[in-house]
């Protein structure tokens, strides 16, 4: 069942029509865009093939992490339109099923955007006063606050209202560089819900709305699609491997991220969720 | 944030061009459809809703759960393209994504469909003499076979081979009668995945793909359709009410199944799993 | 780190005073007393040291799990009194805390000793009328009644009754031969303890308790013990050698039960549970 | 089953010979001890009690957590050597078990105690420069670092190393007044542990190693003492009351601390975990 051995991302593109790539550890790390990523985003739109970035990323809007696949010779790489978040996700619930008013946030500023952009009126944790009017809290990113003043916060704010919680990235660490990661806002998420004893709501793979969302709009732009026309990539068994088997597609386990190449064979074992092919990055 | 009062089933209707019921604990029981249920789908039907089940079930095929819904005198209540069951997407996957071949499953025999409807070749857990050439493994309910003898035998084949392990329904417990559960095959999966240590891949509520697929096909009946004409109406917060609200769908909580009517209000508050409504049942 | 290579166990025996074996995996399995173990124990009497069984085992009396060690020419090896089950524990706290009256019990009617011996009432979970006056549900063992019909009913009783709930053995699983395994009554209690969602109390490894009871024996037998005079031999990771190793006494892994030898290094690396010896069997 | 009712504290005392106290929630707050509790322990000592305190704390030495105890005109109230801290259970095992050398570190640096009376050699984390020869680490207290640098660091070193992981509390939360509660060292360990996926030891409530201990220091004053001559009394029902009532011995809840006085029944019911008996606090 295992795939044996690695294959050359590049020789797996022809026989796909889409193709939907998991950025941090695949075209990104902490530091940006990895060196190489415009030429192969460059490449594929030559062959015809369509684009898409499936993140759980809530910390800054499409538009700015579309930013970062505009090159100065080959141009706009992947729209804006085709950054599938999970902030997007969120902002959509936020937008249909909360009330209208103040939306308590930890992230960055720019996070906030997603609540914003949903018609409501972000307030970051660390300058919330009362939870009385709290319309819900929503955790968009690890960055942009202080973890023991407003975590112990948000936790008694949360024991006092009876607001929904909305994790917008429901993963627990993220790769920071080739040695090291980081903890995620899903990590925070998880230790929170576990003292607060109710359900926090997520949003992110590897549930499979995200798919589900970008294969619509592949759909309207390649006629008769087929979900075995689609190749997803990612490096993390546990969110892309295993939302993407879900939902049924496809899938490229790459080695430079969370999956690290001298535990790859072993956790695939060991987890049972298994990917078609193995590369080492989507360079080689 | 809370519903605090019962709203009258039939009041709800008129807001809403579609309808998505859960069937235990809300159109039926172990015993069947509820008295009822015919002359209240009739009525829907007449209103010019457009009506769906959707079930975490996959111990029978749609046709023979749609013969449930056949009435002497109203005729066809809910035909099977309106079934929507966690064994349908199983079977997408088991065609899509598992190497032909053998299929060893817990369950009675009637669910044995979704394995040979998807190409493979169903073989009830106790009739596995090697596991060697298992293509995957299918739980897909919790009768059809002894308890004992046959979860003991899956345990053991699991830690031979390494296929996959699809789980058809993840609900932990379902509605017997007003007072008594019964376990669910979810139950015994997690059980039997504790101790093999791997992921076990689950189709069924809450994952939203169920309602992504039953919203695609209400959308080819219904023009421009939004997700805000949709109505879900479960028995269980965890599933039928955490899935829709992710998905962005209105809910209405019943309190005739797996949820006691005097335990609704601690369990939505300890949970944070918040419905629209909250309805004493379908008829009231 | 980590125990580089097998040790002999007879090279280990000399360091220590007292040896404390797990039963199952280690001096025994489903078949009984392993062959070799009557003269490995007889070997170790003569040697002076004093030996203990430290079994999660409620399945039967201490006097039943003595008669095993018995040997037509070396007598009697270990006696009824140095037998420390998980089912002495369970006994005490019965006899301690628990209201005088009928106690439901999964099990074989041997493993009814512990509850009798504690001045209480046994009643087979399949006889329970009513629960309205039972003082305890306690469960014992994974044999002696039917899963689907008895588990189906003491979760219905559990539901309706506020009587606490006492696991007798924690482990999930248990060695029956050399390549398989059953599953175990701790198993079947973690199942129905999600859904009940009541804390159940568990007496056995890895808590400390057995080992302080069995510390406090042999301590009055071998003046000026101290916890480095004392070896416990087991075959899993999770129990034996977590609870001894948190005791703080020496362990040795054998890897003739629930550890196989070619995972041994893998697990102890994986779950960072780290014995002070890795022996093949007690033999070797 | 349920304590249907307050029981007055005092009341209860003249029906132990030993009474076992919880330090936070109990006895003191963030603030330091409560007003009033000098003259209670002064007068439990004119009654002729013996005096514990068994506290999930290592956030200092049993002699710093004396000092608390000793009233200008009471004099001292509880000796250090009453005073049984989840960081002496630590002490001891680093002691026995772990090898010489370097110890990293979480906690204030009065914490450190532990590691040195060790006779190891305490780093704090942030002063980690390379992983290699560290021998274990020690997740003390949640002060005394920088959470967002600190825990961040923690994580990528023990992905480095397969040292052992000592938690010293494993409380999830302490209370920090009448309102607030804290995260404690408990949910931080909780939160690394799923990412590293190794298991850690814990010392500490519910474990039973702390009331064994304490038996056993009690027992050596007070001759024939029996467990039904204890009183535990506690704030945390999964902490306290599970422990003690495993241990068996009688419980009395507290509603100053982690226990909230209007949720008491509900979560005595919820989790079936039940106290012997219910007090306001333990002045009332």
């Amino acid at each position: 069942m295992l795939p044996e051995m690695l294959t050359p991302f590049a020789s797996l593109v022809e026989r796909y029509r889409v193709i939907f790539f998991d950025a941090y550890g695949v075209l990104k790390n902490a530091r940006g865009v990895l060196h190489g990523v415009p030429e192969l985003l460059s490449w594929l739109l030559r062959q015809g093939k369509d684009v898409y970035v499936i993140t759980n990323d809530a910390s800054r809007s499409p538009a700015q992490m579309a930013a970062a696949y505009v090159h100065p010779e080959h141009g706009v790489l992947i729209p804006e339109s085709k950054i599938i978040s999970s902030g997007l996700l969120c902002k959509d619930f936020l937008r249909a099923k909360v009330r209208p008013g103040r939306v308590a946030y930890l992230g960055k500023p720019s996070a906030a955007f997603y609540i914003e952009s949903a018609g409501l009126v972000p307030v970051h944790i660390g300058a919330c006063k009362s939870a009385d009017d709290l319309s819900a809290f929503v955790l968009l990113d690890d960055e942009g606050f202080d973890w023991f003043r407003d975590l112990n916060l948000t936790l008694n704010l949360m024991r006092r209202v009876s607001a929904p919680v909305i994790v917008a990235n429901p993963d627990l660490a993220y790769p920071v560089n080739d040695q090291e990661v980081g903890l995620a806002v899903g990590s925070l998420a998880a230790m929170l819900e576990r003292i607060v004893g109710k359900s926090f709501m997520r949003f992110g793979k590897p549930d499979t709305m995200m798919f589900s969302h970008a294969f619509a709009c592949a759909h309207e732009n390649v006629p008769h699609l087929r979900k075995s026309d689609v190749l997803m990539v990612g490096d993390t068994l546990e969110t892309d491997i295993l939302g993407a088997n879900t939902f049924g597609l496809d899938t490229a386990l790459v080695l430079s991220g969370n999956t690290r190449p001298e535990q790859a064979s072993m956790m695939i074992q060991a987890k049972g969720i298994i990917p078609t092919y193995l590369c080492e990055s989507v360079f080689t």
